[in-house]
């Protein structure tokens, strides 16, 4: 246990409890010896680079209770890359202030800028410990059995998809929801959730983890407009075509510093699935609806179990730095095969978690590439949590 | 309080509690003798002309109040406004079923068609009680000072915003949430309720009462920018140029029979508005979300004043039909003049609720037409209820 000061800091996009990791984190240093000052950097390492700090040490244990439950990154977030100067300017400010405790939490991009830091810490020969706390509702960070802010925002997605279902058995016609999800299929399938009887929606989920062909997706549209009268489709914004190129990328050019293309906050993937259904499928009535950044920081949506975990890897992590003199890593959630839910949290290298992501296991996506199998629902609902689907009438099947 | 049989049905889009008051009448009408058979229509009028029923005596307390707590139109819904042969072809139903007794829950759509019903049925000398129950989230029915649906999908807007705020004062740049309402901006309104510190967005808001400058939109864009360094927008999807045209109105020409032009269920507005950010405020992140139908369905988000207030249109309707005589009316709901909130019920001729909406009044809407006053945020806190709006550290100003 070697004393010193903790810095901590959020990347990349929010989650409903990326705080609950925050405040994880925060309280187990203060109830450690070890850690002198507690350091949050405002907006990720572009906090460092601008010396713009928080002292977390000073706010109240109601304070923290408070903001671990708010959506959204308390400390403001960034995307950015280090390169190997931010990373030597990081060093002066950290050196200046006696950080031996680095924290970052994040999805996959941010777990590669704790690798790319602690990689250039070593050749810089400037000892500090750096972590990295996963977080994405993307739920695609390797090693892991899922990730903290998944279960809240497939929460979301499951109600969201529920009461759409509703609303279009009420009025009739093709709904289409575009849901988050770059590279993994896992939050749009978590819209499975929301279905009670048989014949409720989604009728159709696409991934990004199959091609999406458009003749195939208007087949699947006429042949549930036969059998059910009406059709609810969840696809993921990363699908793509055989080739791998997103259907979206052929509305947008924008890229973030990581490469990413903007999938997000544009309705333009769903106006156009909608208008090939208008066109090829004969059908009057279809809508889209893009779910967008609500499903990522929805106040007062969150899954008790998804809470609980965010928290519990925040602990991890500073707990292994601290205790442990573990000197780098990520933290990941293994699931224990037990007849009862229960996981168990283990530290292991960045270069595990960082950069590249996972995908959905075959053994979840049915074969026709076209829904979610039991595999997949017995995976989610524990991490999802009990749903109000609430009630209908039996008789009302169109 | 003469006897009979009665018929009930919803139009209209769906609302979170549209269900409390078809269950509030269900349960006043069993609690009544003068009631006979309760028949549920699927889908409104197109049920009846369908002969397409429900035995609501039939269903149990325990389903029914299961079914009151599920969003969307638990009987189906219609958007159809029926023609003198429709009438004829309803009576004859009716009739058929000894209906004496008709209710009919929707908005100014429903209100009309019943009014419609009413008048038809007075000429074919067909002695029937026609009411209509108040609903519609965009809370636009003249004579009442709010109508069921708007605070829960007020709630929903206020909470969507919030968690959208704090994500956009992580990530920076201008965020754009198109929200419902195609004539009046009471719900894009409610967005002021996301609010806790002065420098919270929404920052700007576009309702469909001020003509859109697209100009003075990108002034004022800019200027949020340069003091808050960020920009969150709420707009109305009816917001519509000096002339009346409808924004969204350039993108599609599709109408319902009701001769409204499609607004919601595409993200064509919110794209176009976003474009002209980038373009022409120089921002290079710019998102934009559309609630769409997530707003008016969403299990779960309930405010419960506006449940208690829906469940008791529904039991008012039934009461003044059968144990006063009313022969015709909509239910309104009237705030008394009190310290503390109250509401009283009025039944009201229906034309006076029918066809024509009413907009935000004046005193709601600040000078520059581009934000909401302290009278509409007293006016509409109550029925809106207490918001789980969370904390931040006061030190992120970005």
């Amino acid at each position: 246990m070697k004393k010193g000061n903790m810095l901590i800091a959020q990347s990349g996009g929010p989650s409903m409890v990326i705080n609950q990791s925050l405040v994880g984190a925060v309280l187990a240093a203060k109830a450690n010896k070890a850690v002198g000052k507690i350091y949050g950097a405002l907006h990720g390492i572009q906090g460092i680079l601008d010396e713009n700090f928080i002292d977390l040490r000073k706010e109240t244990k109601a304070r923290l209770e408070a903001v671990a439950a708010t959506p959204s990154s308390a400390l403001g977030s960034v995307r950015r890359k280090p390169t190997h100067e931010d990373c030597l300017a990081i060093f002066e400010v950290l050196r200046k202030l006696g950080i031996r405790y680095f924290f970052y939490i994040g999805g996959n991009d941010s777990a590669d800028t704790a690798r790319i830091i602690n990689e250039e810490a070593v050749k810089a020969e400037y000892e500090i410990c750096c972590m990295h706390i996963p977080k994405t509702i993307d739920n695609d960070l390797r090693e892991n059995d899922h990730t903290p802010g998944w279960g809240s925002a497939a929460r979301f997605v499951a109600c969201a998809v529920r009461g759409d279902d509703l609303d279009n058995r009420a009025l009739g016609g093709v709904k289409i929801d575009v849901i988050m999800g770059r590279n993994a299929g896992f939050l749009t399938a978590a819209s499975a959730l929301a279905r009670v009887d048989s014949d409720d929606g989604p009728h159709l989920i696409y991934l990004p983890e199959r091609a999406f062909e458009e003749e195939r997706f208007v087949e699947d549209v006429k042949a549930c407009m036969k059998k059910y009268g009406r059709c609810v489709v969840a696809v993921s914004e990363g699908i793509a075509d055989a080739d791998g190129t997103p259907i979206a990328a052929k509305f947008t050019k924008e890229v973030d510093s990581h490469g990413n293309v903007q999938l997000s906050g544009t309705g333009a993937l769903g106006d156009l699935l909608a208008k090939i259904v208008k066109e090829k499928c004969g059908v009057k009535r279809v809508r889209s609806d893009t779910f967008g950044y609500l499903q990522r920081s929805f106040p007062g949506i969150v899954s008790e179990v998804d809470a609980r975990e965010a928290r519990q890897v925040g602990v991890e992590a500073v707990n292994a730095a601290v205790n442990e003199d573990v000197s780098r890593g990520s933290v990941t959630i293994k699931r224990a095969k037990s007849k009862t839910y229960r996981v168990t949290y283990e530290i292991v290298p960045l270069r595990r978690v960082a950069k590249e992501t996972r995908s959905m296991p075959d053994a979840f996506i049915n074969r026709a590439g076209n829904n979610v199998t039991q595999a997949f629902l017995d995976y989610a609902r524990p991490i999802v949590g009990p749903l109000p689907l609430g009630e209908r009438f039996a008789q009302l099947k169109g």
